[in-house]
């Protein structure tokens, strides 16, 4: 029999990776408190399970009543008791049977200790790990758990979580199983990091693309489109627009070439490619063209483009002196994903990649990686995004999960030299970086560049792989300086991400409130009286011949509304107009912000307006 | 009985709508000849059918030797004898009974024999004809025929026909039956006729958009992507990048929006459009995403745009105040055609349609209407387009066939309405036009812009609906000043057509040759030898900064086969570079047609280019 202190120990390998073990800790331990707390006001209540989760933890129980305002109140304080309590948490081993005996009042749990002897976890899925029973003990609640817990709940700050909602969940995550009621808690070490969290948390949802898509009428989601895929309304159309263009202009400086290839191709191309055998989970069902039945009209919507640019590369035969050829898109991808966890913009079925794949000889790999880098740099200054990092993205083949393990194309020698080439290009770039297993592409390591969202959650915006394996899979050539055929490396990369996923990052980081060259509408001009509309529908249209985008009020509302709307709406520019600027040709110009400029010159504004737009500052006066 | 010329004259019945009689009588009397001489060359061949097609005829026989050169002018000298011999065209009316024993050794015309007493027509569809049996006879030759046919073969011109191939084709057109011999022939009403056809292929064949795009690397069909999905290669997709910024930026200025909606919906959009009950036909399979089975994951690739903008004008609630809603999208469309149809650019699966819905009130059609034709008018001048007219396109409730009669929506008023409120704008606007049976849309008449190809046929390039069936089926509504609700009425309107379509238009309009605010590559650089390399790359580097598209030629090739690819690319302007030139920071100025500019400084040149570029102009020396 294992001793207490080594029991306790073992729950450490529990803590999954990236998980701090001292938040783990405490998140699990106050979930066990919060199920005391719980069967104390409702006896009738059983426990079930109660992990913890990001930012916090939740407990589902059997519980027919629906907990009142009142009864979470009095369950938090009856919480913070027991932590005063500093009562320790106790494990001991026990046999499965008298595990049934002691649970023998609690279906759940029985249910729980019968998968576990059978090789299951605790959600009923297949476990490696030996069938040890453990259970917890803190005060008067004791509970099946394999830990790891801190030591006494005296570890635990009573000023340091919060009882956010109550909601419904089935047991296990069937539907057909009992309705559960699931208590959602957030818990941090202390009443600060509660206090800072819940105050992002506010920042979050004041930044929520979602919210903010529907108050300045960027996008929508409407149902009869099916799940995940929003439309983009005339102001989100707008700014995808001015990204479409910046981002292939600077492509076309850098000497890229930019094609249109089909979304669609045949199952065959994604059988050759291995997107059949390793990506099809999350693909598109083949639409059987129904032309003989043959195998040859089977069409997919793609998953990626890259087999499609390997079509543009072999349309032609390549010589060594046409390398680099570096070919873009606005790629439309397609990707199933199962319609409860898409939304938003940030996670579609349908996504338009600024994508692109240079074909390279070996010997300038490095020299185009790093050129990937610089334009990354530039267009990240450019949209204002500072906060990044850039992270090697491996596969993963230690990892015990055979499923984590075994989903990269098995060529141990492609990946130790694909690897080693990425982490020269990052040191010589002189970029820091991090590496990171199980975060690679099917068929090579990649470079992700991460940045954070509000909530502190790191996301990757942008990715470079150095691929040998589909150059290899399609027979990729080139004839070299020696008239011999030569095998080219493919990069492939994404320079500002999916248009869906850039956008939904931008306006979350400028909260709606765009700089002057990416805002949907620039300028809103606001006549104060009827007889200002004429002058205002013609400065309107002379700022739209520049191609300006411009709004005129020319509804019946009063200047204050007028103002107050176009603030609402983060309209940079809002230019007032009456007698005095009529007579003077020029336009009363007030910002966004409330600041106000004053009067202005007509042609003064609009070269305000022009070295804005083009120096693509974020300051307003520029 | 009916009396010969009751017979003859019966025949004219089957020339069909928009075919000249008089050339289909010849056209259909010259098969008769060809058959008669065939079976005089090969006494074995079995004469099936011989019906006139455009630009002349074909005969079927059933005949196991593959005719020579030699047969072929054979066949074609005894055609002119028996022209020449002016033998009449003789008719009469045949039982079944005596059909079947004149016919005794030809199993092909016995089955088209019991077609016929069946009610079918000679390619084995149900017909309403009556079953009168028909035979012609000239000379020596006798064949059951329906006519109509010229009076003697002295009426034909023994120089107007030329046999131009023999291939092979199945009885019936199905790949169970025999494989026959196809005799193939052009003929026209003279001999000069003939020479002005011939020129015209000729000339058609020189302009062909897939010859042409394969020779200036515009676009390539790769079998893997499926049957009429082709990729446009760097330059193809300049072109189309061009052309989508051209228009995009005149329907900007126009008052349009612009919008991304998702190429896919669920099925259920596509039942409450009707495109379901209308259309399914050209649709692709719905894909079921199998989670859970329910129809609502049934998702469809778009066939059109138009429920898709219904969803932006449904997403808020709109007043009579904003209308006109203009909503524009460069928008992928789906359309099943059968793989065998397809090819090049002009006929294609999955287009991108410069389309556009107009919302707007009653009394806004017509000046909307105006306003699509104005904007129709000046992008067709832009893109050197002069040759073109209106049709008013109406359905077709007389036609006797019910499946031509019945496809559209059956709702009488509307389309009387409609007809008349289109035929009221084009006479105000000003511009002439024709009217057409079956070629509306199923939801309502449509003005169409046709323009003619190289060998003189008509198509559409595009078209504006005036549509009062999709608001009512999508319930839509605008309040009206008296606080109504009201029902707008919607405009369908493409003015630069699809992007493959107008791409594969202009590239036979020029002949490859574009005008160079078109053209792919805009200047080519020569450097003369190695020591002119650095400034070619630095003149092509600040050209490229301007936006103007440029290619250095720094191959090791000599000068005049550098200038020679160029010419053969097309590319407007030619630059030479040699001593003199970098001396003077000048180039040495060539255009594609061979005129030599000569010496020009460098700024000279540019302001020439910028010029071109920004006039639109079709000249090189603008």
């Amino acid at each position: 029999m294992a001793t207490e202190a080594e029991l306790k120990a073992a729950g450490d390998k529990y803590v999954p990776k990236d998980y701090d073990p001292a938040l783990y800790k405490l998140r699990h331990s106050l979930a066990h408190v919060l199920a005391q707390a719980v069967v104390e006001k409702f006896p009738q209540a059983k426990p079930t399970i109660g992990p913890p989760i990001e930012f916090g933890f939740y407990y589902d129980f059997d519980l027919d009543v629906n907990p009142t305002e009142g009864d979470l109140e009095w369950i938090s304080n009856r919480m913070r008791q027991i932590i005063k309590g500093k009562h320790p948490f106790k494990v001991r081993e026990i046999s499965a049977d008298e595990g049934r005996v002691l649970f023998k009042d609690n279906p759940y749990k029985l249910d729980l200790i019968d998968g576990l002897t059978k090789g299951q976890d605790e959600y009923g899925n297949a476990s490696t790990d030996a069938p040890t029973l453990t259970v917890y003990q803190q005060d008067t609640f004791t509970d099946l758990c394999r830990g790891p817990h801190v030591g006494t709940t005296g570890d635990l700050d009573p000023k340091g979580f919060k009882i956010q909602q109550v909601t419904g969940s089935y047991w296990r995550g069937k539907s057909d199983n009992k309705m559960l009621k699931r208590f959602h808690a957030t818990a941090w070490a202390s009443g600060e990091d509660l206090k800072a969290h819940l105050a992002r948390l506010e920042e979050a949802e004041r930044r929520d693309h979602r919210k903010l898509g529907r108050e300045l009428d960027l996008f929508a989601n409407e149902a009869v489109f099916g799940s995940g895929f929003p439309m983009l309304l005339p102001k989100g159309a707008t700014i995808r627009r001015i990204l479409e263009t910046f981002i292939t202009e600077y492509e076309r400086r850098a000497g890229y070439q930019h094609v249109f290839t089909p979304d669609i191709a045949k199952k065959e191309l994604y059988k050759i490619s291995g997107h059949w055998d390793h990506y099809k989970d999350s693909m598109f069902p083949p639409m059987d063209m129904g032309e003989g039945g043959s195998d040859d009209e089977e069409l997919c919507l793609r998953p990626m483009c890259c087999p499609h640019h390997i079509q543009v590369y072999k349309s032609k035969a390549r010589s060594y002196r046409d390398l680099p050829i570096r070919i873009a898109e606005l790629g439309n991808m397609y990707r199933f994903e199962r319609s409860g966890v898409v939304g938003g913009l940030s996670r579609v079925r349908c996504m338009t990649l600024n994508d692109a794949h240079l074909f390279v000889r070996p010997d300038q790999v490095k020299d185009e990686i790093a050129g990937v880098i610089r334009l990354m740099k530039r267009a990240y200054a450019d949209l204002g995004i500072t906060e990044y990092r850039f992270r090697l993205s491996k596969h993963d083949p230690l990892n015990p999960d055979p499923k984590k393990r075994d989903k990269y194309v098995d060529n141990p020698a492609m990946w130790e030299s694909s690897i080693q080439m990425l982490r020269d290009v990052l040191t010589e770039s002189g970029v820091p970086f991090f590496e990171a297993d199980g975060e690679a592409a099917f068929y090579g390591p990649k470079i992700d560049v991460q940045v954070k969202d509000v909530m502190g959650r790191e996301e990757t915006l942008s990715t470079i792989q150095a691929d040998q394996h589909l150059p290899s899979q399609f027979a990729l050539e080139y004839k070299d300086s020696d008239d011999t055929p030569k095998r080219p490396v493919m990069i492939h990369r994404g320079v500002i991400s999916t248009m869906e996923r850039m956008m939904s990052y931008l306006i979350e980081l400028y909260a709606g409130a765009f700089p002057v060259w990416l805002a949907p509408v620039q300028v809103a001009i606001v006549p104060i009286g009827d007889r200002h509309f004429e002058f205002a529908q013609k400065l309107a249209d002379a700022l739209l011949d520049k191609d300006f985008r411009v709004d005129a009020d020319l509804s019946a509302k009063r200047m204050n509304a007028k103002i107050r709307d176009a603030q609402l709406q983060k309209i940079p520019y809002i230019l007032v107009i009456g007698d005095k600027e009529m007579e003077a040709n020029a336009v009363a110009v007030r910002l966004r912000t409330g600041e106000d400029l004053g009067a202005k010159p007509v042609p003064e504004f609009v070269a305000l307006l022009e070295q804005a737009n083009r120096s693509r500052t974020l300051k307003l006066v520029p």
